[in-house]
């Protein structure tokens, strides 16, 4: 049943605060088959380690790297956004299949979002079409939890419980001065086509009058006119008004209410600005004064504020999926279940990764208010379980004691590839 | 020696993730002599709750809410940006005073930066001129960190903590994913004129090749032709670049590189927007792909990640500010003491408000390395004990319990006063 084979392990797409726990959880998991897996291969910068041939062996980190695996930020192994192409006889896929070969791999899990788990598809049909089948298995990782059957994706609790612990440290720091300073305040969050950080922010809301008063979810056109009517009103009834935007925004046109006009490798349009753009708006239109935020990479590299229970369910996943590998399963992502239970509780599952891969899910039309600005007591009861639980790094002179990590490259044993233009 | 009276005590200027400690501290060392301070009134928005008679029994608090103001950012009772008149014989000062006879007011503590520290000397100057001296205290209190004579000020070591953590992780996110994302991240932190806070976020590196690569202060003309040339060379060399800039950098001429067209009721131009601006510039001119986060408000509400060095001494000042009243002193604002020693211990002494008063401190040329884009060993020194520790509030369900707290205003016994346009 079990087949000996190394492991090759790779972080793909925007790294996330618990993202090195699932590689800790893969690296753990994998030691204990050491009959089965002799050797855990990272990629170094995801997939494109697999075709340039870089590799780190995950079973030489000491426990001491281990252990901060679990307590730092960011892709410790290196991550990126790279595309492989559709047409499944491009060379590069036999070069993927060599390495494979050369490092004697016969299970590969990737670890990522919806585009992620479309490349660990490409290589799963691959590796059938070149007849090198091997485990694909897809674990899951996002900060804007747009993957689809999984409950939750891991990256997202943490990155929540920073954006609603921020949203109200900021509201009082605005409702002290608003009298005689800032009436308006926007916080700008991440999320380019589902609302899921944004609606994080009214994770602690418990009354109309608390914060964030208005969220713009990118799953609702963005009306100029009525996003000033209601900031007003709640300018004239609290005093203040405290903004969540969603950097995905668009108008009734489909515009982008702010675009860089920079794009990635998958073409996305990268947005950044949706914040000084409501701002201008506000100061020119209501002559009222403002601030505000832009969290960006601030918000999904925030592991001095994780979630434990992000953090137990992102190390979950990367030992689940050794297991799934290990027992001969392929083409699955593993999936986050929730027990239907009063109190917390989850369970790992799996689903076939042609129902993640490239798909994206939105928040549903039942966790937005009726107007459009707020959420639902269902959403709430949704996603407060996952900002649950603090899982402090460790301190030394104030500062977290981070990994600070030079991948150390397994001997190659092929020739230089140079083929895609990276 | 001690003269009965009550004691009012309000928070001015921006707030900061401790200055309620400070309050807290004035609080429970006004408990101490209730024979002599019957009642400590906390102004309800710093100057105005004076001058409008809204007035908040501190000494009401229970014991539950003088727990929750020390973890709890904002300000409390209120903050304000108000510039008094320079006319002491102005009307507003008579009302002041008419404010201190009807509530038996002796003792004024005033606690902010150094616009609030002159608003605390003009009112000792105006009891003096109509004939009701009373004993009028300064507490220190800035993120800016720019009050002179006092080793630091209560409110930076935090925002000090919360950027040079901040810092570490962007980098660790942008590392990971360099090879095909983001080459630049720019971060903006405050500071109008002074690179404290853009100082801090060096505390953690140790060597060249660590984040931050280029950090722009605000004590040095900002040349852009020079930013790009520093830029693209730490991008050759590392793979990427990470930049801390601080909002009040300007160029050769005097002009800030980016400028809101707001200003506060001081004057001071509103600042915001350098990040997008470095951004545009590195976009266009070193086509390299970037990212920037504006930390504006998260950074001085960040109580999640406070230090515990600054929470002591935000403490420590408020009472010791009560105790120098006690003893009859006047016109002084507290200042922390820090001892000659290798490991780091301070105390607390006080200077006259005059030496403060509507004063800032630089970042002083020692402290700026030699290249312009850096920190020295000393002003690492200086830097790092401000941060130490830890204080983090207490959580229930994943989010930290922070003081929700409906001022109760005291009964008036003034008529109305409408004069000042607030």
């Amino acid at each position: 049943m079990k087949e000996t084979g190394n492991l090759f392990y790779a972080q793909s797409g925007g790294v996330t605060p618990v993202i090195n726990a699932t590689a800790a959880g893969v690296i753990d998991k994998a030691n204990e088959y050491k009959s089965v897996m002799p050797k855990v291969f990272m990629g170094h910068n995801g997939i494109l380690g697999l075709i340039h041939e870089n590799l780190i062996n995950g079973s030489t980190l000491t426990s001491s790297q281990r252990k901060q695996l679990l307590q730092s930020p960011g892709g410790a192994f290196g991550s990126c956004r790279f595309k492989l192409p559709e047409e499944i006889k491009d060379d590069i896929y036999k070069r993927c299949i060599q390495v494979f070969k050369a490092h004697n791999i016969k299970y590969f899990l990737y670890n990522g979002g919806g585009d992620s788990q479309h490349t660990c598809l490409k290589i799963s049909q691959a590796s059938q079409y070149y007849g090198y089948p091997m485990s694909c298995i897809g674990l899951p990782k996002t900060i804007d939890n747009d993957l689809p059957v999984t409950d939750n994706c891991p990256g997202f609790g943490s990155t929540a419980k920073y954006i609603a612990v921020s949203t109200q440290e900021i509201a009082l720091d605005v409702v002290s001065m608003h009298e005689t300073s800032t009436k308006v305040f926007i916080f700008e969050v991440m999320g380019r086509h589902a609302g899921w950080l944004a609606a994080a922010s009214a994770i602690g809301k418990n009354n109309k009058q608390d914060a964030p008063h208005l969220i713009l979810f990118p799953e609702r056109s963005f009306d100029a006119a009525d996003f000033l009517r209601q900031t007003a009103s709640t300018v004239s009834r609290y005093g203040y008004c405290i903004v969540v935007a969603s950097e995905g925004i668009r108008n009734a046109q489909g515009e982008f209410v702010s675009d860089s006009n920079q794009t990635d490798a998958f073409g996305h349009t990268q947005l950044g600005g949706v914040a000084a753009s409501l701002s201008n708006l506000v100061v020119n239109k209501l002559k009222m004064k403002t601030h505000f935020a832009i969290a960006d990479y601030l918000q999904r590299s925030a592991r001095h504020i994780a979630s434990k229970t992000d953090l137990d369910q992102a190390y979950a996943v990367g030992a689940k999926g050794v297991e799934l590998a290990i027992n001969k399963k392929s083409e699955v992502m593993v999936t986050i279940k929730r027990r239907p239970n009063a109190h917390y509780r989850w369970t790992l599952s799996h689903t076939p990764l042609s129902r993640v891969a490239a798909k994206e899910r939105k928040l549903p039309n039942q966790f937005i208010s009726a107007n459009g600005y707020g959420i639902t007591s269902s959403a709430k009861s949704y996603l407060r379980p996952l900002i649950g639980g603090e899982a402090y790094p460790e301190y030394r002179h104030g500062l977290p004691r981070y990994l600070s990590f030079a991948p150390k490259l397994t001997p190659k044993k092929l020739p230089h590839w140079n083929k895609p233009a990276v």
